[in-house]
């Protein structure tokens, strides 16, 4: 393989997760080391936006201090974005700023639709004559990219909801008496990965331990099944505790928060959430029994300072792998963490072809799933488990703890300039 | 001082804190260490409705593992309650109960209404004769009791909520394009002392970090006023971090989320809560702005996984300071906690009368608050930062912190059984 000599460079797209930046520490501190091939190490601003609008900063020149700090520091610390590239008046523009600042090498980070773009850049590049090293780095809460055993952030986002469930079962536990439900409603739209992981809050061989119920986007919501479950668990334990994925759906697949009209302030009808509704049901179904929702929203997906070591590992290897892979020619790839055949859990980086990460969404196993529809088997524990070991070591700032801000140093632009078309 | 042998009750009230079982523990140790005065430790299951009940489990025989696992476990492991003691008949019975135990020491761990009862029970022992310690012990995320310097609780709750709203902050900074509006209802009905809490998030000197408005129950809301200022920060932040207490009232003092009608998935009107208001008064102001709501709940009152070390630290303090007072012949008084006036932060336990503490409520200094009624001032980071410092040593279980679970081995009744009368 010929040595491709050129500058590199990095972006961020989607949804953050708490370890979004490891995985960016882990290009920068991998791409410092191959001085033959990478010369200039950038960072676009906010995604493709930046590409398009040659919003370029230079991260060689970032503290290692900032590095460092990168890893236990929430949000995507280049910006992020939700831009979808128009691929007839885009591409164009995306070569040129990539020929005007001899980019070799491209690593975006992020989920399905950001491996769709890294599909469609590699491929008109190639079209083109460019030569260019376009290597993806996996990211996302929701846990939904195939081919891959799972994906950096969804361990620390479940390690975080979890450990919130089982803290609020104590509080519940001393103040329950066998009347008390609290619902808890967390991400994911489609898919029931994340409400799943909140099981992990139960002790081994514990089943009456919170979460008592788990509802997925999966298993369409049945009202009397519901109030009977939660009738059972308050009959045995002093309260009852209800883990709701935001997607949960009716039997004719519509949102249930949508069956609840919120009038706001003005009198306009909005809709309102799942907790709330369940909230509903239960204070309906049960005279004395009082219930209590928590909806931590986005927070779940920014809680570094609970993230699992494991998953800030494995996120910073995932960066680190997509530059080795670039540099050693491959391109048009996704890194993927393939779980090795031993006892002991133990992750490989491995590479799959971007386009058929781009089209697929892993769905969460229906025999994971309890004969009820509202518990989880034992199976998603064994899968899961070892995705949320370890805590971060971090670093403080007057009892908070500390962010990495990027020093943000401009690369001097040299195109036209370029407006953004939404 | 005549040494006063006899058994130690201690119990715990009121909605728990991430530190009351910190409390716990500090009775515990130090109860072992005065073998000459206390002989059996137990435990009230329920505060004082395990005392009616005579529902008392044997402390001392808990293992020395699961004392030092109380200091990190959130909620009150010897069970809460929100009892009000009925003077007439339930008075007679607590003393009925304590004889048959040979209770001497008694220790309440708990907020107002607690102190409020252990007055209660010292006052009618004494009159009736009968020799007995009463040392409260304070407990209370509102951070509102009297005399105290701060409550133990509350800063373990403010230092999980800072944190959240800066790691909040890295996601929506990585999001906004000046465009989006967060807004995190937290606890507090009557004070602002919560709220201003999550003021800790932004860095010294950087007035521009999130949280950018903090709403507090002192405040009465604007409705003209936080449109303007939400307008003011978007025009030169990315993204507004409002956080809001619960209790946020208009000019009238009523409660802002009630002036929302949330109709039930049943068509029953019940309230809404201050985000959901606050959310429909920002989309309606602005045209394209996202609006973001976050609740924890109960939550905010149970991270012990990012508990303040100061914290855990003062409340198994307050406890030892208890046992430490009663054996020295005190009675009828809470421990307080005392700001020396050093250059650097240090706390001193001493006592109050417990009648100056059941009346009085800390209210949060108006002066504290920025002259546009929605930022905090220097002289409360300057108050409330050392509450935070220090994160806890947890142990680990299978990747989620491990909580104390007592045995509670039943102490054996002698009483007749008594009906709880509500």
């Amino acid at each position: 393989m010929e040595t491709l000599k050129g500058n590199l460079l990095v972006a961020q797209s989607g949804g953050p997760t708490p370890v979004i930046n490891a995985s960016l520490a882990g290009v920068l501190t991998t791409a410092l080391q191959f001085e033959d091939e990478i010369e200039e190490i950038y960072g676009a601003v906010n995604g493709v936006e930046g590409i398009l609008t040659e919003n370029f900063i230079d991260l060689a020149a970032e503290s290692q201090q900032t590095v460092r700090l990168l890893k236990t520091t929430p949000g995507a610390a280049l910006g992020s974005c939700r831009y979808k590239l128009k691929k007839e008046q885009d591409m164009a523009r995306i070569l040129e700023v990539f020929k005007a600042h001899n980019i070799r090498y491209f690593h975006y980070i992020g989920g399905n639709d950001s491996q769709d773009s890294s599909k469609q850049i590699a491929d008109y590049c190639a079209a083109q004559g460019y030569e260019i090293r376009v290597i993806g780095v996996p990211k996302t809460i929701d846990n939904d990219l195939v081919l891959t055993d799972h994906c950096p952030g969804y361990g620390s986002t479940i390690k975080y909801i979890a450990t919130s469930v089982r803290e609020l079962a104590c509080d519940c536990e001393s103040l329950g008496r066998n009347d008390l439900v609290s619902i808890i409603e967390v991400m994911g739209r489609s898919a029931g990965w994340i409400a799943a992981g909140a099981s992990l809050a139960k002790r081994r061989g514990c089943p009456e331990d919170a979460p008592h119920l788990v509802l997925l986007p999966e298993v369409p919501f049945n009202r009397e099944a519901f109030v009977e479950a939660v009738r059972n668990v308050l009959t045995t334990n002093k309260h009852c505790v209800v883990v709701a994925a935001e997607g949960l759906v009716d039997v004719d697949g519509n949102y249930l928060g949508a069956n609840m009209a919120v009038l706001d302030a003005f009198g306009h009808p909005r809709l309102g959430g799942v907790c709330e509704y369940l909230k509903s049901v239960v204070e309906e179904a049960f005279a004395g029994v009082k219930t209590r929702t928590c909806r931590q929203g986005h927070i779940q997906r920014t809680a570094s300072h609970f993230a699992s070591k494991t998953d800030i590992d494995e996120a910073f290897m995932a960066g680190a792998t997509a530059v080795k892979a670039a540099v050693a020619g491959e391109s048009g790839k996704m890194v993927i963490l393939v779980r090795e055949e031993k006892d002991r859990y133990q992750i490989k980086a491995e590479l799959a072809p971007l386009e058929d990460i781009a089209n697929g969404v892993k769905t969460f196993p229906k025999n994971w799933i309890g004969e009820n529809g509202m518990t989880i088997g034992f199976q998603f524990a064994k899968y899961a488990a070892p995705l949320i070991q370890g805590i971060p070591q971090l670093t403080d700032e007057a009892g908070i703890p500390k962010m990495a801000i990027l020093d943000c140093i401009p690369v001097e632009k040299r195109c036209e300039p370029h407006e953004l078309k939404k």
